[in-house]
C-alpha cells in the first residue's frame, strides 16, 4: 500500500464543475438501456414461476413455439450444465457459477415467486408476453421458507441438497439446515461479561427491501455469425456481467463484448447477470438481435433486494460508560441461493467502537426468495439499526450523553479490529465532535411528541482493480476512458483527478467509460471504490503521461529529461528558465516528435480507507396514526477528501434517503404460500419528495493517506445510520424502543398503545 | 528505425484462419452506417449546386424552414468562418481547414457540380429532400474549368483568388494560373539525355475516376445538451473524422467523440468529412440526433475521386538498354480545392529504375470538379501507365525482352533514389524472375488479336501513427483493440501477429476497432499501413504483456524475473525447468498477484518497406468492336511477409480489377458546362465478375526489416500497373499504342481505324 504525501493545496479538486454528462442525462438525450435499437431486433419476455417453492416435472413450449410472430422459447435446457462451477473470483471469493446460472433460469427447481422458467423472443413484446403464457409448466409443490429462524429450524425443508454449512462450523457442531455459519472473535468475551456493570441483550427483525432503482434491467444481445457475442446493457460492471455470461455460457471470454449504457441506478443491484443469458441464447437460437425489458414487478419479484434479517445482540458496559463485551448473532436472508451480506453486515455490526472482547456470529440463510444482492453497505443498516439502538439504551439507562459516550468508546487510528489488523486512519473522534459543535445539536427541538436520536456509523469499501486510459490530442485537450460506469458523477470526479495531476482544466478532459473490447478490466462500480481506485489508475496515468511529455520537451530542447521541470501544466527548461511549454502548446508538438501520446494504467489499491459518519435526526410523531415525519436530519461524513463536494452531498443525501425509506416504510410483502403482494412502487413504498426535509451535509475531510489526494470513498456509509437514528428519536419523542424495520405507522401505534394499555 | 531479426519459423504469421468478423459480414449482421438508428432521430439531405462553377449571390431557406416536418436548415453561415485555417497536420503536410470546411458546405462560391450548399433534416428523408429543393439559391454563373490543360492556360478562369503557386516555383518564373508545382531532380538531365542513343518523348491523358466503394457515406450524428458531439460514422479513421471536425467547427477535439461502423469499403476515399459536419449542425439545430445518407449519385458528384492528368514524358536509353536519362511532366487534377496527388504521383513514376539522371515537374491544378482524395496509390496509375508503356516501346525498338530490359535498369537496394535517400530493401530483382520463370510468360499465347503486356510497378506506403491495445482475461483469452479500422481483414491480421508474439492462438484473440473516446490515436487506415504500423504496435504491446507476465510468474515462483524464460506461449522457471505456466494457466492467476494485465502501444514506425510488383496479362481485342477480353492475368508482388496469405491475395486481386476498371472502363462524363453526366453505376461501369478472369496472385517475401515478422503493405501496389500492362498487351496484341485512359472500345476502334486508314 502506498502512503501519498497529500498536497496542502489542490487546484481542481475540491471545486464543483459541472458533470459533462448531466445535460444529456437532463434532457433525454443519454442512451439508457431502452435507448438502443438494432435492425431486425426482437423483443424477448420471461415466463416466471407463479410458486416460491416448487420441482419443475415438465415444461411443454410447444404451443408458445408455434404461435405467430415466435422466433425463439427457452427453457434451463438451452444452457450448458456447468463442468466447473465453483469458480476463484479473487478478493471476491468463491462463486458457484451453476448457482448463478440457476438464478438466470431455474434448472429442476424454482426458488421464489418470479424465478424464470422459460423465455421467448418474439417481433413484438406483446406477442411474446401472450406466447410465454402458453408455456405450460408442471409443478411440483415443495413448502415455502420465508423466513431466517424458520429456515434454520429443526425439520426446516432445505432448499438445497448440497448446499454447504460453512468453514466456522466446529467440529461437533450440528449444522444448522439452510444456515452457512461465520465467526469472528477478539478478547475474552465471556470475562469481559464478567467486568461489566450494565448488560443488554436485545433481539431485532428487518425486512427484506430493494434498492429501487428507477430503470429496471435491460438487455440487448446479438449472437454473432461467427459466435461472437455483443450485449447492451445497464450495469454497474461491464467486465462483471462479461465474466459470468462466459462462465455460465461457457463461452471465452474473450467471444463476448459487453458494451455499458447508461445506468438509471443501480446501488449494488445492477452487479450481475438476470436476463443477460436469456436474451443472448435466444438470440443465438432465432439468429436476431434480442433486447428484453425487465417491468418493475419483475425487478421487484426477481432481482437481488437486500436481506431481511434476525439480529441478538448482547452488550456489556462498565458504569464509567467503557464498552467491555459485546456479542453479536446475525441471520441474513442469502435468498434463493447462498452468499448474502452476511459477512459485512456483521462484521460492521460493531466496528466504530473500541471493544476488547467481542465474539460475532453470523448465518447466511436460505430462503424462497429472490437472491439478495448488494444494497450500498451491503448488510450494516441491520447491524447498525441493532447496536445503535442498543447504545442510546445504555445511554438513557447510564444518564450519558449519546455523543460523549461514543467519544469514550470510539475507534481510533491503531485500536485493534476484529478484523485482524490495526484500525487504518479514521476521523471517528472529528465526526462525533463536529455532530457537538454543530447547530442542529445545540438546538432546541420544541413541541410534544417531537424527538432527537443519534446513530454513528461504519463502513469499509475495497479497492479492487480499475484500468484507466488518457490519451492527449493535438489541441492539448485529452481523453480519458476508463472501464467503471459512472452511477454517481465518477466522469466528473475521475476527470478532476486527471486535471489536477496534469495541470489543466477539467472541461479539456473528455471522460468516457469504454466496453470490454476497449479498456483494460475494471471492477464494478460498486464499494465507494470508484473515485478511490479508478482516481488511483488515473493518477498513474497521469504521471505517464507528464513523463512522456517532458521527455518530448527535453527532445524539443535538446537536454535531458532529468532537466525538465514539471510544474502546474507547464514544462520549464531548468537550465534556461525562458523555455517554458505549457501542457497545450507541447501536446501540439507531440505528432512532430514521434507521434500522439497515451498512457494506460491498472491499479489493485488498497487503503480505500475506512468510512465514519453520524447522523443526527429530529422527528414528530403523530401519535393517532402512527406516522413519522422527519424534521430536521444532518449527516456528518469523513470523505477523506471530497473531490466534487456536490457529488458527496448527493451520495449523503441519496443514502440517506434510502436509510428512512428502509427505516420507516419499505418491505417486501410474501403471503403465506411466499408469493410477492407488492410489485409496484405504488404498493413498495419509497420515499418522495414530500416525505424527506433537505438532508444537511456536513462534510468532514481527513485525508486517506491510500489516496493521491486523501479521497475515501463516500457512497456507501450514508444508508447506515438512518434506521438506528429515526428509532433512537423516537424513543426520545414518544418513548418507545422498536425493534423491527421497518418501523410503521402501524408498529408504532402497536407499541404506543402497548406502552399506554 | 529498428532493424527486427526476423524469426525464420513462424507460427501463426503465414497461416490463413478465419476472420472473425467475415461471418457477420456475410450474414447481415455486421453494424454498417445505416444499421444505427437513435430514437427520435431525423434525417437529413443535402441541396447541391447544379453548376460547376457560380459565385452564391444569396440563399433564401424560409420556404424549406416553414416546410411541414423540417426541424433545420443549415448553410454556410451556420459555420464558423476558420480563425487559424492552415494546419500543421505532422507528416501529412500543411491543411487548409476552410477549404475543407468549404468542401463539405459552400461559401460564398460553388466549384463543382454537386458541391453541397444546404442541408435539412426532417422527420425522414423523403421530407428532408423535398424541403431542400424548396431552397432557392441565386447564383452568377461562372466560366467552368475542367481540363487541367485549359487550367494552366493563359487568361483561364482562377478558381481561388488567394491560391498558392508552391514553393518550387522559381523566382524569376510566372505562375501558371490555378497551379501549384513542385519539382524532384537528380543528376545532370541534359548531359544524361546527351549520353542517350535514343529518346523518346510522348503525351498521355487520362480522365477522373471514383473508388466505386459499395457502401456510400452515411454518418449520424448527436450533439448533446453539454456541447458533447457523438458522431457514427463509416470510415477509414475515426481520430481524422473527428480532427477534421474539431477544426471546421471550432471545437475541443475531447468535446467530439468517433464511432467507427463497419466499412463498405473506402479505398483512399473515406479519410475525410464530407456530410459529417451537416449532420452535426443539424442535430445542433434541431436538438435531435441526424443520420444522413448521400445515395450513389452523390457520392459520385460530390465525393473525392481520383485524378485526371496530363503527362509528358521523355526518356533517353542507350542502344545496351540502360536507361540514362528522363524527364516527367505532370499535370494532375487537385479537383475544387489544391491539394491532390501529384506528389506521389510523380515521384513513383521512374522509382523502380535505377536512372541516374532526372528531372521531374508536376503541377497541382484546380479545376471545377469534386476535390479529389487518394485512390490506392495516389496518382501513380497514370505516372505508371506513361512510363510503362514508354519501357515497352523502347524494349521493342531494341529489340529487347521486356524483363530483361527491366532487370538490367532495376532499382536495387541501397541504389540512391530521386527522394534523396538510399533504396531500402527492396525484392524488385526477384519480382522480375519470378516473373521470367512463371508458366505464364513461358506459355504460347496463341491466335489472332491476341496480345500480352507486362508492367512493372511500385509504391511506397507510410507507416505513421498507430495505438494498440491488449487485454488479459482471466480464462486466458486476450482483447485486442486498435484505432485502425478494418478495411481488409486487418483484424485477423492484428490478431494473428497478437498471438504470434504471444504464443497463443488467434481465435484466442478478439480483435476490435475502437472509438476515439477509447483508444490511442491512430492515423487512417491508408497507405498499406495498419497491418504493418497498427501491427507493430501490437508487438510491442505483447511485449508489455509478456514482461508483465513474467513478473507474475517470478512473483508466484519467488524468484527473479530474469530467471523466467518466455518459449512459445510458455513461463518456465530457468531455476527448476519443472516449474512452467502456459499463457492460459498464468492468466488464471493475475487477480491473485496484482490484479490483471493490459498493455498500450503507441508506434510511429518508420521502414514501412516499399513494394514492388509486375502484373502480366494475355488479351484478345475483338478488332470489329473494340471490347477487349482479358484472358489471363497474373500478379507477383512482394509481400515481404505475407501475415495470412488469402488476404495478400485478395488486395492484389482487388487492387488489380479497379486497374483493370481504370485501364478500359471507368470515366467521369462531364459534359460543356461541367455537369457529371454519369451518375449511377449503370453508367459509371466498373468491371463486373463477366469481365475479369481470376487474378493469380503470386506472393513473394523479402522480408523487411522495419518489422519483426519482415511485412511490408501490399494493398495499394496492385492498382499501379493494369493499365500499363493492358496497353502493351494492346499493342502485342493489335499494334496500337495507346496514349489516353480509359482505352474504352471507342477509342480503340478509332485507333484501329487510323492506323489501317
Amino acid at each position: 500500500m502506498n502512503d501519498y504525501v497529500i498536497p496542502e493545496k489542490l487546484r481542481v479538486v475540491g471545486t464543483t464543475p459541472i458533470r459533462p454528462d448531466g445535460h444529456d442525462k437532463v434532457t433525454g438525450r443519454a442512451k439508457f438501456g431502452d435507448d438502443f435499437h438494432l435492425p431486425g431486433m426482437l423483443h424477448g419476455k420471461v415466463l416466471r414461476s407463479p410458486h416460491a417453492h416448487a420441482r419443475i416435472k415438465s415444461i411443454d413450449t410447444s404451443h408458445a413455439e408455434t404461435f405467430p410472430g415466435v422466433h425463439a422459447v427457452v427453457t434451463a435446457a438451452d444452457f450448458p450444465k456447468i463442468s466447473s462451477n465453483v469458480i476463484d473470483a479473487g478478493e471476491a471469493g468463491q462463486i458457484d457459477m451453476q448457482d448463478v446460472a440457476d438464478n438466470c433460469i431455474a434448472r429442476e427447481k424454482v426458488f421464489y415467486d418470479g424465478h424464470a422458467v422459460a423465455a421467448v423472443a418474439a417481433d413484438n413484446a406483446h406477442i411474446a408476453e401472450e406466447a410465454a403464457n402458453l408455456i405450460q409448466v408442471d409443478y411440483e409443490l415443495l413448502d415455502p421458507v420465508m423466513d431466517v429462524r424458520s429456515a434454520m429450524a429443526d425439520n426446516a425443508t432445505v432448499l438445497h441438497d448440497n448446499f454447504l454449512p460453512g468453514a466456522f462450523l466446529a467440529p461437533t457442531e450440528k449444522a444448522l439446515p439452510n444456515a452457512s455459519k461465520l465467526e469472528l472473535a477478539m478478547g475474552d468475551v465471556s470475562a469481559g461479561f464478567d467486568e461489566a456493570d450494565i448488560i443488554i441483550e436485545r433481539e431485532f427483525t428487518t425486512e427484506t427491501v430493494h434498492q429501487g432503482y428507477i430503470e429496471t434491467h435491460i438487455v440487448t444481445a446479438q449472437w454473432g455469425a461467427n459466435g461472437m457475442v455483443t450485449v447492451w446493457t445497464t450495469t454497474q460492471g461491464q467486465f462483471a456481467i462479461r465474466d459470468q455470461l462466459a462462465l455460465v455460457l461457457e463461452l471465452p471470454m474473450s467471444a463476448i463484448t459487453v458494451i455499458p449504457l447508461e445506468i438509471g441506478g443501480g446501488f449494488g443491484g445492477k452487479d450481475s447477470i438476470y436476463i443477460d443469458p436469456l436474451a443472448v441464447v435466444l438470440s443465438k437460437q432465432s439468429g436476431r438481435p434480442v433486447k428484453m425489458v425487465m417491468s418493475r414487478a419483475e425487478t421487484l419479484r426477481a432481482t437481488g433486494p437486500s436481506s431481511g434479517t434476525y439480529i441478538k445482540a448482547r452488550l456489556g458496559v462498565k458504569i464509567d460508560g467503557t464498552l467491555v463485551a459485546a456479542e453479536f448473532h446475525g441471520a441474513y436472508e442469502a435468498g434463493a441461493y447462498s452468499g448474502g451480506p452476511v459477512a459485512p453486515g456483521v462484521s460492521t455490526a460493531l466496528t466504530r467502537y473500541n471493544i476488547p472482547n467481542v465474539k460475532i456470529e453470523g448465518y447466511d440463510v436460505l430462503v424462497n426468495k429472490p437472491k439478495v444482492k448488494p444494497y450500498r453497505a451491503p448488510g450494516a443498516t441491520p447491524s447498525n439499526f441493532a447496536v445503535e439502538t442498543m447504545i442510546d439504551e445504555l445511554c438513557r439507562e447510564l444518564k450519558l450523553d449519546p455523543v460523549e459516550f461514543r467519544l469514550h468508546n470510539a475507534l481510533k487510528t491503531g485500536d485493534r479490529l476484529v478484523l485482524g489488523f490495526p484500525c487504518p486512519e479514521i476521523g471517528g473522534v472529528e465526526i462525533l465532535k463536529a455532530v457537538q459543535n454543530h447547530a442542529h445539536y445545540q438546538s432546541d427541538i420544541g413541541g410534544p411528541h417531537r424527538g432527537r436520536g443519534l446513530a454513528y456509523g461504519f463502513w469499509f469499501g475495497a479497492g479492487l482493480p480499475s484500468s484507466a486510459d488518457l490519451m492527449v490530442n493535438s489541441d492539448g485537450t485529452v481523453q480519458l476512458c476508463s472501464g467503471s460506469p459512472d452511477m454517481s458523477g465518477t466522469r466528473i470526479t475521475l476527470a478532476m483527478q486527471a486535471a489536477e495531476a496534469l495541470g489543466i482544466e477539467p472541461n479539456d478532459i473528455f471522460p468516457s467509460v469504454g466496453d470490454t473490447a476497449s479498456v483494460g478490466y475494471s471492477f464494478q462500480t460498486v464499494a465507494s471504490r470508484t473515485t478511490f481506485a479508478t482516481g488511483i489508475a488515473v493518477y498513474q496515468a497521469a504521471q505517464d503521461i507528464l513523463a512522456q511529455m517532458a521527455e518530448r520537451a527535453a527532445l524539443i530542447w535538446q537536454i535531458a529529461t532529468d532537466n525538465i521541470l514539471i510544474d502546474g501544466g507547464r514544462f520549464v527548461n531548468k537550465t534556461n528558465v525562458q523555455q517554458c511549454f505549457t501542457f497545450k502548446e507541447l501536446a501540439g508538438k507531440l505528432v512532430g516528435t514521434g507521434g500522439p501520446i497515451a498512457a494506460r494504467a491498472l491499479a489493485s489499491p488498497e487503503g480505500v480507507g475506512f468510512q465514519i459518519t453520524a447522523h443526527l435526526v429530529d422527528l414528530a410523531v403523530d401519535t393517532e396514526t402512527g406516522k413519522v415525519d422527519i424534521l430536521r436530519y444532518t449527516a456528518f461524513q469523513d470523505a477523506g477528501k471530497a473531490v466534487h463536494p456536490d457529488f458527496v452531498e448527493g451520495q449523503i443525501q441519496g443514502g440517506t434517503v434510502q436509510g428512512i425509506g428502509w427505516a420507516l416504510n419499505e418491505e417486501y410483502f410474501y403471503d403465506g404460500a411466499g408469493h410477492l403482494k407488492n410489485t409496484s412502487l405504488l404498493d413498495y413504498r419509497m420515499p418522495t419528495i414530500l416525505d424527506v426535509p433537505n438532508i444537511e451535509a456536513v462534510i468532514l475531510e481527513r485525508p486517506n493517506p491510500g489516496h493521491p489526494y486523501g479521497v475515501r470513498g463516500v457512497g456507501e456509509v450514508p444508508i447506515v445510520p438512518p434506521a438506528a437514528a429515526i428509532a433512537n428519536a423516537l424513543y426520545d419523542a414518544v418513548g418507545i424502543r422498536m425493534n423491527t424495520l421497518p418501523m410503521t405507522p402501524a408498529k408504532i401505534l402497536d407499541k404506543l398503545n402497548s406502552i399506554t394499555d
